[in-house]
C-alpha cells in the first residue's frame, strides 16, 4: 500500500475526458445511424490477432509497429527462445482491414452477399509518440465484400459523404483515382513495371513539392528524362483539360480496359448527380494511396480545415484470397475518426442538448421522506429523457452552482432540511 | 501469397456477427442514454496499462490472467532477461476499476466533484477458455468518486435498475449487504479478524450448499463449534425475522456504528420507495462479493433467468489512495453486459425497427440515368431515417429476395434495364 502507483496512461496512449467522449459518442451515433440507412451492419473482431495474420501484408514496415502479446504458461519458454517471435503468439491489430478479411473468410456462409460491414474499433501502432498522434486510436471502416460492380464504390462514397455532411462538414473534396489508370499512365510514359512502386511514392508528393519537385526527384532516382518529361507533361495537360477524366482515358488508349473506363466514368457521374452540394468529387490522377493491396478505384477525403487526408479507401480484390485461396471482390472506405473529432474539438463544437440539464442539490441530513420526494421528482423528469443530477449540496452553494453551470446545468432545485426562513 | 492465413479468431476470443452486434449496440444505447439522465458522463482509458498498476490489487490471482505486452526496440533485451517481467512493460486491462482509479487520480482537478463516470469497454483475461466465457469481453461500469454519502449507493442502484427495466428485464432482485455488517456478524460470533477472508469464502457458498453445508465446511476448517453454531443460528434467525435489517442491526449492537446502520437503512428505504416494481431490493446477509477492495455497501443483481450474478458492485473508499496517497470515497456498479446480451439472444429478442427495411434491386447494365433515379429515391428515403439497401439484382431474383426478407427487408423496388413486358 505504501507504493504509489503510476497516474499517467502508458506512453503514447491517452485518457479520454467526458467533454471529448461526448463528441466521440455523438459522431459515432451519426456514423452508426447513417451507415445503417445505407444497409451496412456493424460487426466486431477481437483486438488481438495472430502474429501470422498481422504480418500478412508483406510485412516489414508493419511488423515493427505491432504490440506483441507474450505467450503464457507452459508455452512461454524463456530459456529456449532465440528470437522475439518465439515468445509472442499474438498482437494488437494495427488496422481493421486484415481482421475484416479474416472475419469474412471465417463467416462468409453465414453472411449476406454482398456483405456490407461497418466496424468502429481501436487499433494500435507502436509509432514514435508525437503531438496529436497516439498509439491507440479509433478507426471507423465501411467495407462491401462480394460486389464486383461499381455500385460498391458509389454507395461507399455516398454513405461517407452523407455521414460527413450530417456531422456538419461542408466544402470538402473527395479525390478519386484508379490504380489501373495510375499504372496505365506510368506504362504510357515508358516506366518499367518493376519501378511503379518507387515512381508512385515520388508522385504521391505532388501536393507538397509540386510538379517540378516530382520531376527532379524522378530524374535524381535515375529514370530516363524522356519518360519523366512525358509523365510530367501528362499531368500538366490533364490539369488544363476541360474534362480531365476523358483526357486521361483517351491518352491511355488500349492501356486501359474499356469496361474499367466506363465504370470509372459512371462512379463519377452518379456521385455528382446524386450526392449533395456540401462536397466536390474530383478526379485526381496524382492520388496514389500508399497501401499496396489496392487493385482498382482509390479515394481520399480532403478537408480544407485540415492539411492532408481525413480518410480514404479503395478496392482490394485480392486480399480475401490470401485467407481462403478464393478471391472475393472487396471495396472499403475508412473515415479518419480521430481527425474528425479533433476538428470538432478545435472548432468549439458542443453536442446538441448538452446544456439543458437540471441539478438537484440535497442538503446534508435531509429527512428520508423529503429525499424520496426529490428522487421521485428526478425519476419523473428522467422518464421524459431529461438529464437530472442528484447531488449533495456543498457548504459553498454558490461556487457549486457555478461549477455545475459550467458543466451545462442550467436549472437547479434545492432541497433543504428546513424550509428557508 | 501461397500461404493460407488463419481464418479463426485467436484462442478464446470471438467474432461478433451483425445479429449479435445489433443487440449489443441497442443495449449500449439504452445504457448510455439512461446513465446520462442520471448525470453520468462517459470516459475511456487505454486498453493497455502498466504492469505495476495491473498488479496493484495484491495480485497473484490476477497476475496470471494478464495478457502481457512485450517491450519493443532497444528496450527488449532477450539476452539479459531473467524472468517474464523483464520482457514486458504493459498488459491488457483485466477490469475497468483499476484504470478508472488511475484516470481519476490523474485528472481529478479537471473533473467535477463528485465525479460520476460511465465506462463501456473491453477487458481481457487469459482464463482457460470455456463455453460462453471469452478472453475478451465487454464490461460496463458506473462509478461515483468523491461522494461519501449514501446518495451514491442510492443513485447507482436506481440508475442500474432503471436501465435494466428499459432493456426489458423484470422480476429480478438486487441483493444488498455491507462489508461492515458482514464483519460485525463474524466478530459477534467470536471469529478472529485474521480468519474473516476464509470464513467469508465459505459463507459465499450459502446459495449452493445451504446452511448445513456452510456449517460443516466451517467446522472442517477447524473453527470452534460455539462460533459456528452461533453464526449459523444468526442467519437462521434473520431469515425468519419480520425485518431482517433491524434484526441484524440489533444483534450487532456496538459492533456496528450507528451512522452506518442509519445510512444502510436509508439506502434500502429510499430505493424501495422510489424504484419501480420491476425488481425487489433484498437485504442478503450472506452476500460477500469476492473483491477484497470493498469497504462498505456491496450489492449484486440476481436474475431469475440466470443462475448466478448478472452484475454487482459496492463501495471501495481506499483505492484512490493507492495512486495519490490521499483517500477519496468511491462507489461503483458493474452491469454484466455479456450475460445480458446472452439472455436477450437466447430469448429471441429482436431490436425494434430491424424489420422495416427496403431493398432496391438494380439490374446489371442499368443505364446511368435510371441508376441515378434509383439512387436519388434511396437518398430521399434515407433522409427520412429509412434503411435502404441498394444492391445488384442477382440472376435468381426470387432466392435473393428470400434471403433479404430473412434479413428484415420487407419492401422491394426493382430497377430493370427495360420496362417489363
Amino acid at each position: 500500500m505504501a507504493v504509489k502507483l503510476n497516474k499517467k496512461p502508458v506512453t503514447g496512449m491517452k485518457d479520454i475526458l467526458p467533454e471529448e467522449m461526448a463528441i466521440r459518442e455523438y459522431v459515432m451515433g451519426i456514423i452508426r445511424s447513417t451507415y445503417a440507412e445505407f444497409g451496412f451492419t456493424q460487426i466486431e473482431t477481437p483486438c488481438v490477432e495472430s502474429l501470422d495474420n498481422l504480418n500478412c501484408k508483406a510485412g516489414g514496415e508493419n511488423e515493427k509497429l505491432i504490440f506483441k502479446i507474450m505467450k503464457r504458461g507452459e508455452k512461454l519458454r524463456l530459456d529456449e527462445a532465440k528470437e522475439e517471435n518465439d515468445l509472442a503468439d499474438g498482437g494488437l491489430r494495427y488496422d481493421l482491414t486484415v481482421p475484416l478479411v479474416r472475419f469474412y473468410s471465417n463467416h462468409a456462409a453465414e453472411l449476406p452477399n454482398p456483405f456490407k460491414a461497418l466496424q468502429m474499433g481501436n487499433v494500435w501502432r507502436a509509432d514514435r509518440p508525437q503531438r496529436g498522434r497516439y498509439r491507440q486510436f479509433m478507426q471507423c471502416d465501411i467495407d462491401i465484400l462480394g460486389d464486383a460492380s461499381n455500385l460498391a464504390e458509389i454507395e461507399l462514397i455516398l454513405a461517407t459523404t452523407t455521414t460527413l455532411g450530417r456531422i456538419g462538414f461542408k466544402g470538402f473534396e473527395i479525390r478519386i483515382n484508379d490504380r489501373r489508370i495510375l499504372k496505365g499512365m506510368a506504362a504510357a510514359c515508358g516506366f518499367d513495371e518493376a519501378s511503379y512502386d518507387e515512381v508512385f511514392i515520388i508522385l504521391d508528393k505532388m501536393d507538397k513539392i509540386g510538379r517540378d519537385g516530382v520531376r527532379s526527384e524522378l530524374l535524381d532516382a535515375g529514370y530516363a528524362s524522356d519518360s519523366v518529361d512525358k509523365y510530367i507533361g501528362l499531368f500538366e495537360a490533364m490539369e488544363k483539360a476541360e474534362d480531365p477524366v476523358e483526357y486521361a482515358i483517351d491518352s491511355l488508349g488500349d492501356l486501359l480496359d474499356a469496361g474499367v473506363a466506363d465504370s470509372f466514368r459512371e462512379i463519377i457521374s452518379s456521385v455528382r448527380a446524386v450526392g449533395g452540394d456540401h462536397y466536390r468529387l474530383v478526379f485526381d490522377p496524382t492520388l496514389v494511396r500508399g497501401m499496396s493491396y489496392y487493385t482498382g478505384t482509390i479515394f481520399e477525403i480532403a478537408m480544407p480545415e485540415f492539411g492532408g487526408s481525413c480518410g480514404g479507401g479503395g478496392r482490394y480484390d485480392k486480399m480475401v484470397g490470401m485467407f481462403t485461396g478464393q478471391e472475393v471482390p472487396a471495396c472499403g472506405f475508412s473515415i479518419g475518426f480521430e481527425r474528425i473529432v479533433l476538428l470538432l474539438m478545435e472548432s468549439g463544437f458542443k453536442v446538441p442538448g448538452s446544456d439543458a440539464k437540471c441539478a438537484y442539490l440535497i442538503e446534508k441530513g435531509l429527512p428520508s421522506d423529503k429525499l424520496n420526494e426529490a428522487l421521485k421528482s428526478a425519476e419523473t423528469e428522467r422518464a421524459d429523457g431529461r438529464q437530472v443530477l442528484v447531488v449533495r449540496m456543498n457548504k459553498n452553494r454558490k461556487f457549486q452552482k457555478e461549477q455545475l453551470t459550467a458543466q451545462g446545468y442550467t436549472e437547479f432545485k434545492e432541497y433543504f432540511c428546513e424550509a428557508l426562513k
